[in-house]
């Protein structure tokens, strides 16, 4: 056991986001941990990392959407597992589209959701969403489907999928036009569950459409044994998480010994106490060779909607830093 | 706002679980919650409710294998919706092998991860598998796979994959035996984030295997449309969660204007503070529609492994004691 | 590291809580706990234990009053440690005032809490009292204030106050009564924090009151010195946590060489991961001493109001059948 | 309900703790709950506001202590309640002693509770302190009892005993002497929960020492009824929280009409749905009329480690900009 001398913050106007993340270092608790992911990203960086990023919880409804995208146009990110409602968001705002937050009003915040179902509104926690928005989502996903060419049963993967909608999307603050732009995958397991789901089911009804639930998992695999070093940047869970994490049960040892993912991030406001595997800890993947028993890991217990672009930014400082000298 | 006078508890030597359940129904916080999932899922019993349930979480691991099961066996539901993770589970133990659990030591209730790794344990929580157990695991799937016929490009749906596995099993105790000799079916959209996922890839490599994404989900709007009454039992979140309630998303209303699920128990330990759908509130469910704005329903804060028993030890009182009548 | 196999749940119409409690003890994660902490409870019954309670949340409105005062008069429990609003709602209860709750209503659960202050009503949680309890709660506490002999500079500890409330009332489910009846100390430390506190500051003005900070701590201490075997049963955490844990850290070793307390068992919705004391494990306790490096212990992540009475009532089947031998 | 568009947040390099917070504004979720908590701040800053801060939790320890003298001595707040256990780390640190920080091991970060008993190291969460650190307390603290006069039945508010200790105090980061330099009152209405209340006792044994248990109140409510506005930070929930909301419930309604609170922020990890106050709404709060039902009010769920310097170091920013201008 390491025992280092807890330092207090200290806080000035005009600090940099850079500045904080390193006063924190000094701190135990979650800010100690904040610096951690810092480091641990800023190091993946730095070290020819493959670097997978797993998106569960309503991240592009919240405002994390441009954060994201901008993570895969400068490859912060190589790979991308997400659920499905994200992508569902993401094509809405790249449709035009947008996501209202409700502001406290003065005297209460409490929410009539009978009263905005009336209205056509959608409620996300403090966001709402309107019906319009997911009916043009419709109408863009047909056209998607039409063009796949699904005769003579030729078949498609998801990722296949998610790059066909990218491809036809303009928004440079899109994650799936994003990811088409710089060459990154993007992988949903679990997209029959999601609105495009639900209109892939509409559409075949009279059309066919063939995509796979297992043709994915040949690219993802590939990519982790392919890589130098691997790293996962796990928000919020999920299957985003076990999705990433489970292609290292499948891969050789590397010629040094090591197995499983060299670092891991976890971003998460779950706690390991319910057993389930959103929580559970990255200490716990050790024992399944899902992280390497050596990997520098830290969970951070956050919304990520704080965390990752305090992290981002903290990183992007060293980066540019670097770069000058 | 209707308000009913709190009573106190009163417990005794040798009383029931329903018994303890109608003591806790003048209580307010969880202990109020509980009852009312179990008045809620009782009127779903005795109301002709097509009754979905949605299993995420390591439920089968932890101990809660036998009482889906039961739920299965007994028509306490109709309809499964889980995460492949339970399902490797439920095969494991349908197969002989078994989940042990880590009894807290004297002295201290550390775990050390890097060790299990090289003991071949595989540790969810306090729960550890052996290696072994995946490795017959890997073997009896794959024999599931050989069965099936995919010249041609036949195509299958996942829930004719986990109907094709319950086939194979003896153990009354599993789940997807119970659910085959039930007719109830299995439908596990995130399939791919699991073992048989990664055993899909292996086995793709040399032959063919063609499992739709979508296929599924005309099955499962089909059985919503055509019930008289719905009814959702949340477990956890997650995948099953949304892909149960967005079946609500495509159906037509009702003739008597319903739309939406009738009743719904979700028992979760995830709160709606992080925005994310598995802590969201049956309410929010409301604005979009998935659940009846005039709905039944109710949130129970709890590990699950704790309150499922009671309530079906509860609700089966009920039940007997009306046959009884 | 000890393992045993998880057994699965069965559960049959009619069984009895011990019953329930008895089959989770086959199983992982909260029912495995749920089930050690009826064992321990058992064995601290059997064991000559000198008991220590503490009360934390607003257990009392929530409807757990009966059974805590149950407790204190079956000696269940020997030493109570509570926060003041506690207190404050026995009271309001043994006077004759209710809480009420607020059942959920058809369309949506939203609560319009400006509204509630101008009906006069105070919300904790799903519960509300009306304004007109504390108005006669003041009533009584000045009554009992005006009663205390303050002249010459009487002084009192917290622990006579709270008696000298207890002999005033006569509701035998008062849990201030029902402990001056059974001679079970009732100790809380931040009275000052609670409507007993206000009425307290609002006596101060005009009369004489001396209640001392620190003078209660003398008799928790003996009694823990004194006590052949100590346990603690630490609802919800707080103040009552570690006010009763500290007690540990000041009485000498026994002559065995034990330390801290023999039994805990914490039940709270609060984890580890914030670092604050409420959600600390209890073996975080053993590195201090409040706790024996060898004590019987479990911490159970469950809202206490269904966790406490399901307890109660396996243990006290327990008990009444061991009597019957 | 007033709606506003989402929008998505941009990071760059170099950007300001400031920058960021204007940048997360846009967002719903944490991000726009941590934004508004700044504007909040910068408000009650500008609107002659008297600022009541509630320290629950291991802030000290974690690296916080800084923070808050650094608040003091600014008069970012006016007034200070805190538990026993911040002030006793920070008396620990103002005497030299330090808190350490066990630095993940490379193979696992388990911790062995019953190994630190043994080397004299007492645990919280990841940090640990020396047992030294405490019987050095224990010196000090006898030396403040010493030089108090107990004579002749004086007796003491405990706000007058933590002003003792920081007029012997010369570490300008300890928050006790902060206080005392910048005229800033400490209340702590549950110190006999701390090891100051164990010294208390020890020291009562052989010597006289009168610490009133309600002779603070007195003070706190008339600085509440003598502001002119009145603003709460509360860090973590607890009695801190509690005795600084009910000050309101007994101070007269202001001419204007208003009454409780007139701003609020609240940062905490722990939720509403256990029914606690440490989770509680602030709009509960407004049904007692502890929060004005116009109060400009925020709840962020978070580590206070995390988001008190972020929101500190950008308010610090806007207001040494307001100074320029």
């Amino acid at each position: 056991m390491r025992l280092t001398e807890v330092k207090g913050v200290r806080t000035r106007s005009g600090m940099s986001v850079d500045d904080l993340a390193q006063e924190l270092s000094g701190c135990a608790f979650g800010a100690g941990r904040l610096a951690r992911a810092v480091d641990i990203y800023e190091e993946m960086l730095k070290d020819d990392t493959t670097k997978f990023i797993g998106i569960a919880g309503a991240l592009v409804p919240a405002g994390m959407r441009t954060v994201i995208a901008h993570m895969i146009r400068e490859r912060y990110v190589d790979v991308v597992v997400t659920t499905g409602a994200n992508l569902v968001h993401d094509i809405i705002e790249a449709l035009g589209h947008h996501h209202y937050k409700m502001e406290e009003s003065e005297a209460s915040d409490t929410v009539d959701d009978a009263g905005l179902r009336g209205q056509g509104m959608d409620r996300i926690y403090d966001i709402v969403v309107h019906d319009e928005a997911f009916a043009m989502l419709e109408e863009f996903v047909r056209g998607i489907f039409d063009d796949l060419d699904c005769s003579g049963n030729q078949r498609y993967s998801i990722s296949a999928l998610t790059k066909a909608i990218g491809e036809n999307l303009s928004d440079r603050d899109s994650i799936l036009k994003s990811a088409v732009d710089s060459d990154v995958p993007v992988f949903c397991p679990a997209i029959a569950d999601s609105m495009i789901g639900l209109h892939a089911w509409i559409y075949k009804q009279t059309a066919a459409l063939h995509v796979d639930a297992f043709d994915d998992m040949k690219e993802l695999i590939d990519i982790f044994c392919d890589a130098k070093r691997t790293g996962a940047i796990i928000l919020g869970g999920g299957v985003p998480k076990n999705f990433i994490f489970q292609t290292a049960l499948v891969a050789p040892q590397r010629d040094d010994g090591r197995e499983g993912f060299d670092y891991a991030i976890q971003i998460t406001t779950d706690t390991p106490e319910n057993g389930g595997l959103s929580g559970a800890t990255l200490d716990e993947a050790k024992s399944w060779g899902k992280i390497g028993v050596k990997a520098k890991a830290v969970t951070l217990y956050s919304d990520v909607t704080i965390a990752l672009p305090l992290i981002l930014a903290a990183v992007q400082t060293r980066m540019h830093e670097n770069k000058k000298t």
